[in-house]
């Protein structure tokens, strides 16, 4: 059986971009049999970016009732928090003391951090690849999925894995790159790239008339309702794509292609649909709200797990490197 | 009571500079009642030079093994090992997302090695006034006796102190320095610094023949013996003077002064001085290697101390920036 770890970073709350360009593929993961997955919550790494102590808090406990109500199930994967497992920033040390200054200075996350003039220019932003290459080592996966932006973060940590090996003896595997079947591209409202800071966001766990706020201001043209309309030109259009299989698609496409299906119609039947994908998790999500009982002993049982994976491999770093 | 911390790093073999410059203090200050104390070994920084895993386990159990000879008293101080704390590393993360990357461009020892061109200029070394800081502020200890070399490196320490009380409430005490009293500059066998990178030490542990050749070998200059010396001239005398009260101070320099002393007996005299004053800790130390059994069970303990205290601040740390 294949070992593979994802990481979700503590971010506020979840869109459509997050959900089918990650937290779908995440769960998915986590439920195949084929695979032992370990999901953690990336909270130390929040850490670089958010100061406010009381909304790491809410993001972190927001994200763990967000995967369980999306049906990761924490029987199959070890779920866990970051910062319950000290091994991360133990491991992160020591492959500091073998990574080259100038790998992090030629890691893109580094350089467009300085090149957009961000003020927050930490040492943990800086250091954060060395972070995420213990994240990843210590649980010796053999696949890693990662994003576009992240690939070259999986490169440096396997640069570093062979330097450990180089150095101190065959100790972790090299972890390949794991590209989901389909990564969706998820335009937002705007018909940029869905993301936070363009404030063009649809968020599927949101109240409904926050999310229908959100659906029916997706930016339209102003074609009058009787004309035919491109589906491929309609952010509408492109943000439904995602809930229709190809039959649907291509219907949805014709009845644009015909004329006669205003937009306003269109963003209601497509509020309709997200209401429809996300109820059953909507719904799961308010029980679990209700019960963070349960939700804080899933995590601790998960952070146990991860422990005692985690520490057999710092046991065995530590001695190949002459600290026991 | 206040308390004390100090970090002693592994090394190699001690020499009269660590002795006078350090150690000495550092004993005096364990066992004097007025002080809580920690020293701890600094194992973790020692990584970011020492890549040979069988030298930093035996520089580690060596530098115990010098401590405990020359009279450290475990029952009165937390005599730990830095990497079986995994509060060091934590913290250290959590402070390097508080840290301005520009802070530690402009310490010395960062500015040093790329001046010095030397070549493993590691993220480790880069950031290792943060790990640094994390050892201090873990123990909020009042005082840290620092050498000369590392004033930079507590100014560094309140520096990132003062930050995390700013962002997230009062939580750290600023550290202060502890000059000792009389901090011996000692010249090595040549008259420079004594150092191990220059080879000019005396090893007051080595065998006794080691120890003989490194006295007989400090260099002095060519005046015969019946001729008059200048003590303050003589490299001999100045090694010698650290073990002399100021009234054998005096005598020495008269004898020096008065013609008729040769350097080959000082030389013999200060060896016998030096085998005088170690040879109780000479002694110890053999008793102590033929029992690393206690010497882990000490350590051992020591960890488990430290451990407590370091995860209570750590416990409030994480309450403080919204991990927990």
């Amino acid at each position: 059986m294949k070992t593979i770890l994802s990481g979700v970073q503590p971010s506020g709350t979840q869109h459509l971009g997050n959900y089918f360009g990650a937290m779908r593929q995440n769960i998915a993961l986590s439920n195949d049999p084929n695979y032992e997955a370990y999901i953690f919550l990336a909270d130390m790494h929040a850490l670089t970016t958010v100061k406010d102590p009381a909304m790491l808090k809410k993001m972190s406990t927001d994200l763990m009732l967000d995967y369980l109500a999306l049906g990761l199930d924490p029987e199959k994967t070890t779920f866990f928090q970051q910062s319950a497992v000290s091994a991360h920033t133990e491991l992160a040390w020591i492959l500091a003391c073998l990574t080259p200054h100038g790998l992090l200075e030629r890691a893109h996350s580094w350089k467009d951090a300085l090149a957009k003039g961000v003020k927050d220019t930490t040492a943990g932003l800086f250091t954060y690849p060395v972070l995420m290459t213990a994240d990843i080592l210590l649980y010796k996966p053999d696949l890693v999925p990662v994003g576009k932006d992240q690939k070259q973060h999986l490169e440096i940590a396997r640069d570093i894995a062979m330097k450990f090996n180089n150095q101190y003896g065959e100790t972790f595997p090299l972890p390949e790159e794991y590209t989901p079947k389909e990564v969706a591209v998820v335009p937002g409202t705007d018909g940029q790239k869905m993301s936070k800071s363009y404030g063009n966001t649809i968020e599927f766990f949101a109240p409904e008339n926050v999310l229908k706020k959100q659906v029916m201001g997706i930016v339209t043209d102003s074609t009058p309702v009787e004309d035919p309309k491109d589906p491929e030109k309609c952010n509408v259009f492109q943000i439904f794509k995602l809930f229709l299989d190809e039959n649907e698609q291509k219907e949805l496409a014709d009845r644009y292609k015909n004329g006669g299906l205003g937009y306003g119609d269109a963003k209601k039947m497509l509020l309709e649909r997200i209401l429809d994908y996300f109820g059953p998790y909507r719904k799961k999500r308010v029980e679990l709200e209700g019960n963070l009982d349960y939700i804080n002993s899933v995590i601790n049982s998960g952070n146990e797990k991860a422990n005692q994976r985690a520490l057999k491999t710092l046991e065995e770093v530590k001695k190949a490197v002459g600290l026991i």
